[in-house]
């Protein structure tokens, strides 16, 4: 059988696989029936297939290949491959782990991997060319299903069948094995502590397993990577006593000492270094499944011990039943109507809205915070995994719309890390107990001022500010007290100064939207003033934001189409000049007026990247870069919807259409680049509704063009709003006319207190533009900034 | 000046600084004015001059060298020189770390090291040779202070003196600069987490450090050393704020990503990694001395923060006279007449037998487990640091007898590490939240039979029992399924195996006592009968105690004086085969009856050990052996009481008189060897008093010969028992006659019960024996375990 024989009967048998395992346990009758979970698994997508609940802090996947993060004398590339543990294309599986980052384009995590095994016992993964040489086992996608909190697949090296589920704080396995061959026969079941995802030797600075009893396994490890220091700590229970087992440190320690006295090769039920392994031994061959719950914790193994209490019995079915539940109802937040295919893409993609930030605490509120204290969440849920600078864009205001509560919580875990932040600081990349500074702003700030914007006000408003402000204004952090000083981060004490100048001034001006709330004209005004400063680092002659040193002079040679120009990251002069979503129309001023805009709009769209650019946008398929727009990188996400300012609505139409409909599929591939935590799935959701929120902070909607025929938002309190669409199908993609509550509306945009008390907007659509709807100089959206100015 | 005449300088000069010192502070009227914290100091004794609080958690005190404990392929015999950290003859100090054993013959710890300095910054700590190339500087004895509570020094390098005080958890440190030379010269305070105690490259695996404010310090670090897994944290207060430092981590990281946004070289206020360290500046030379407080805590940075609170101002001189009235207080449990030499020497004894266990917990009674998890110590005191192997003999039955309510605590901190432990088993050597497992025996059992045995009985005496017939039965530990299986442990497959079958029997005496007591008749007689183990490994045909293997073959070839003889560890045949406390009488048999007894122990003491067996005797000076008895080594510790039960008890007043002469003085070479946690100070304070219990389990004390005219003990609840003496000077050490109680006395022992009630025991002496006393058989000690079988 060729390969692409081979891939295509993949192709073909995998929906019958589905959709029969999902028959077979009754299961997925609900919406999770439309979350396809291979999605983003092939290639840059860096999404994990495995079994995980909305928000969890368990996502328990298998792991194909553990590539080191540097090889010899440097950065190893083909470990950014490996950000989710997966690769739709690998033939072996290392293993089930228990975290993994969901779209990330830098990683860590892949803890406490599990594998179950027959034969001699190997300690070493093996490779993907000589599997028999490890641990690990060759599999085919025709013996694999993913579905929302279940994940199963067949190990063919051993001929186990290995079942996954989670709640929150535990993951379970289920794994039935063969009929022993023989009397003496015994299966293992191995614990890699070593293993990890963007793994070096040396990431695990320590780790520790004790064998508390037959059945009851508990440890820790901490790693230093992305995250500086973390800690994660487990309790295993087995459903079954183990027969015997080992444990076994494969890093000699200098100092060995009086544990000689023991026999530490077999049953010794304590170890403790930076390369431990375990290896626990069944005699139930073939008898009954083994099945394993492996509950995480932040703060102790006791702390795990109680997260265990999640699972309180070895019903692995009715776990996974849970799961399942679990997702219909969150999924349940916005019901559509259409196609099969609409609603698999759409219900993939909400899925992957509610996969971080993760529930960050045991059941008891505890958990270890910044400042490696244990901390206890009073009357919220704590959260991690705050990726901001993807995710205030689209995901946290998708969240406020449709999850207030959790949004609510995310605030107060922002607000909990800076009152553990040892400068102060908002979280900028919230990682367990740490900042990884990923990336660049403070976007911590739009994310708790259009929360508060819209409604969401039960955390501590006063402290909030206090804490924006702080964040905003601490000179240390990235530029700051540069920018503070000049009005824009200089380029030659400072990388990609530019980008920090437009983010900042952006945030600026949300905080001063903040301000303005809550009665602080003071700072309002502060930060107004701060909020213009993208006009310090646009170039009058090339028209486009570059950077200039502190003497004010430009930075040269310039390049636009260069995203490794040091002006900016990730996004080109092209791109990353449109940044200024709080008061497009002074951008259109700066780069030209109007028509050199629009132009400028065009170009970005319809002139083809030369290929030598090409290479330098890492981490997105080809599909994903429309002309020289480059969808997979965030600073581009509201782009699309500029053209809405410039009275020319239906090209907004026209190209959120092409990019809904190129660049989010229903295959593994189905994503043009990383989903950034849920910030590539939110901008779709946002979409495919038909509006997009290109200035979070505002509480302004921009309308792009529907592409799912009928959606209901749940708001909450029993309030809904309602998204209708008239004659819409794959060619009537123009937006002739526009109801909004039952008005006739002729404004690109509308306003978060237009939709929040419950209602309906109504699209009629057609398969040519209306260039009477919404290009009336009145019905573009006005400056953000200008508004709150007055 | 050469340097004899050097030494005689500082010698000579020594006790006039000291007492100059002592004057000039008001301090020391009390009995911690007679204790000399240098002896030990020298060479062998492994003793740290520094500042503590009696069972105190911190031990602040110089370390004048950092010796690795691998150099290349191997270890470094020459770290074994610093176990304490300081070294009286050498001619730098490092800095000053917050945690050091007392008198161990291996050691770990040296945790925080702090050093004040001028001039250019340097963060290594150079060498002996070249102090100028480091953070080191140079010292002298002549301008060096120790005393109770109390260290001072003056750092020639930098014209800076440093003085140290402690509370249980803080070490205050206090440094006076000199005047500024220059306007802008700045001081700094060096923290050095890399810097250790039997350290290696990658002992600390990993370390932190935050400066949460301009005056306010936090951090942590783990190692793995004699303690697997070990943690500290700490908070560090100044009492002035510091104009700006510098946190490095000189372990380049794999892993560096968004941290390079942050300027990380000043200022930057957080850092983790394996070789961490800070530099903190101060502008403020001259005018006043900076001061420090340093909490520690096994818990949290939040715990050494409360812990903090142990020092609420910044009056170090009321700190200072704290810890001495603690030491006054402490000493005052046993009162003596005497010499100033006498006195000096018996409470630098005292004060050793105060200084471990360690208090382990926080002020809020919070610890890390042996299982690593935080506990809660309700209603006791948490101690860690049991060196049992080493104390059960005279430490613990001191304690017992002066220190009822830390014993009770200690008892009960036991019990909780058996409840921590996963295998479970009592303590063997408890280092903070890990057993290192050093030496044999499972001699808590003895500890809190004798502890109970006296009328210690406040804690769980069911629950104890439980945990002494566990750890007595646990068939991994240590040969202990074979010593059950045939009766003795075999040589064929466990070290020192005649030592273990030895010291397992002597055990299982004091568990069937404990099960006696607490009326269980059935294990009493199970481990009563375990007691007789001893019988199996004498060979009849040598008369002493040899290793055997599993087939009842004697191990040979046997060389009875050889220290590394596989059948033994840290005592040769001649020594060891007299480990019986139990059942004296039925050794003598074993050695072939009362004549051959006699002279084995004559010519124990007499024969000269010959030169290729000295070398082995580790850790003892030459003035520690006599003969071939080798005091520095614990299992000969009662064997010059044995001569009480020949009817010969004027050559256990003689050789005991030698001992104390020759092998505890006034000096910094003052022991003969390690003080192994103070088992060596408390046979001298027992051997002082005139009694020693040579079997801890029973309630027998044997009559030695006191070297003290006047001595009163403090039993508590208003009891004392009084020795006094008659006659007694340097010439006259034997005993003409006892009275006890009143009572005529001609046995060479007496029972707990004679003296806990509060009583007398007068000491006639005389130049000559008296060979009627003591010499019946009637007055001889019997067997403790025939009185007990009936």
């Amino acid at each position: 059988m060729n390969e692409t024989f081979q891939s295509l009967l993949v192709v073909l048998l995998l929906p019958i696989c589905m959709y029969t395992s999902s028959q077979k346990t009754g299961l997925g009758l609900g919406l999770s029936r439309y979350v396809n979970p291979w999605v983003g698994t092939r290639d840059m997508g860096h999404c994990y297939p495995g079994a995980t609940v909305p928000f969890g802090m368990v996502q328990l996947s298998p792991d194909t290949e553990a590539e080191p993060y540097s090889k010899g004398d440097g950065y190893n590339p083909a470990v950014y491959r490996y950000c989710a543990g997966y690769q739709y294309d690998d033939p072996t599986i290392v293993g089930f782990s228990h975290t993994h980052f969901h779209g990330t384009g830098h990683s860590d995590l892949g803890d406490f991997l599990l594998m179950p095994t027959t034969g001699a016992v190997q300690f070493n993964p093996g490779t993907a060319d000589h599997p028999e040489q490890g641990y690990r086992s060759r599999f085919s996608h025709t013996r694999e299903t993913a579905l929302p909190g279940y994940y199963a697949v067949y190990l063919e090296d051993y001929d186990i069948q290995a079942e996954l589920t989670a709640t929150t704080r535990v993951g379970m396995h289920r794994y039935t094995f063969p009929e022993a061959k023989t009397e003496n026969e015994q299966v293992h079941i191995l614990l890699d502590l070593v293993h990890g995802i963007y793994d070096y030797d040396g990431k695990v600075v320590w780790a520790s397993l004790r064998v508390e009893n037959e059945t009851l396994v508990t440890g820790y490890r901490q790693t230093n990577g992305w995250a500086r220091s973390r800690f994660v700590y487990f309790a295993l229970a087995f459903s079954q006593p183990m027969a015997s087992f080992n444990l076994i440190d494969e890093k000699d320690q200098v100092y060995k000492g009086f544990w000689r006295k023991w026999d530490q090769n077999r049953n010794f039920p304590e170890m403790a270094g930076q390369k431990v392994k375990a290896a626990f031994h069944f005699n139930t061959m073939g008898k009954e499944p083994i099945q394993l719950k492996m509950a995480l914790s932040s703060v102790s193994t006791d702390g795990a011990l109680r997260n265990l209490s999640e699972i309180p019995d070895w019903d692995f079915d009715r776990v996974r039943r849970q799961a399942v539940r679990a997702w219909d109802n969150e999924l349940g937040r916005i019901k559509i109507e259409g196609t099969e295919n609409q609603k698999r893409v759409f219900y993939t993609a909400l899925y992957h809205t509610f996969l971080s930030p993760i529930t960050y605490m045991d059941v008891d509120g505890n958990y270890r915070g910044l400042d490696q204290n244990i901390h206890k969440a009073e009357s919220f849920t704590n959260y991690t995994i705050f990726s901001l600078w993807d995710t205030f864009r689209a995901l946290h205001p998708l969240l406020t719309l449709i999850q207030p509560g959790r949004t609510s919580d995310m605030i107060q875990s922002m607000l909990a890390h800076f009152d553990q932040s040892v400068h102060p600081l908002l979280p900028v990349w919230s990682h367990y107990a740490n900042d990884n500074w990923c990336m660049i702003g403070y976007h911590a700030v739009p994310v708790i001022a259009d929360a508060y914007l819209k409604g969401i006000r039960d955390f501590d408003s006063e402290k909030a500010l206090r804490a924006c402000v702080t964040s905003a204004t601490y000179g240390p952090y990235d530029g700051l007290s540069d920018y503070m000083r000049l009005g824009y981060v200089p380029a030659d004490s400072h990388r990609s100064s530019a980008s920090k100048t437009l983010e900042y001034a952006y945030d600026d001006y949300t905080l001063a939207v903040l301000a303005q709330s809550l009665g602080q004209a003071d700072i309002s005004t502060q930060f107004l003033s701060r909020a213009r400063s993208f006009e310090r680092v646009f170039d009058p002659e090339t028209c486009f934001a570059r950077a200039r040193k502190a003497d004010g002079s430009w930075i040269s040679p310039f390049d636009p189409l260069d995203t490794h120009d040091p002006s900016f990251i990730e996004g080109n002069a092209w791109n990353y000049s449109l940044y200024v979503p709080h008061d497009v129309p002074r951008l259109m001023e700066l780069m030209g007026g109007i028509q050199s805009f629009r132009q400028h709009l065009d170009a970005l769209f319809t002139s083809d990247l030369p290929e030598k650019y090409y290479a330098q946008t890492e981490d997105i398929e080809k599909v994903g870069i429309l002309g020289s727009y480059v969808h997979g990188n965030e600073p581009s996400h509201h782009v699309p919807y500029l053209y809405c300012y410039t009275g020319q609505p239906w090209k907004t139409q026209e190209i959120v259409h092409k990019i809904m409909r190129t660049m989010y599929r229903d295959s593994p591939d189905g994503l043009c680049g990383n989903d950034d935590c849920g910030q590539m799935s939110a901008w779709y959701i946002f979409s495919a509704l038909g509006f997009y929120p290109v200035c979070p902070g505002s509480n302004e909607y921009i309308i792009g063009s529907p592409c799912i025929p009928d959606a209901e938002i749940s708001l909450g309190k029993g309030k809904r709003f309602r998204i209708k669409t008239v004659g819409l199908d794959e060619n009537n993609i123009y937006i002739q006319s526009v109801k909004l509550n039952g008005k006739s509306w002729s404004k690109t945009y509308f306003f978060h207190e237009d939709l929040i008390p419950g209602g309906e907007i109504l699209f009629t659509m057609g398969p040519e533009p209306n260039p009477q709807w919404g290009s009336a100089a009145d019905d573009c959206p006005r400056s953000l900034l200008k508004r709150l100015e007055k």
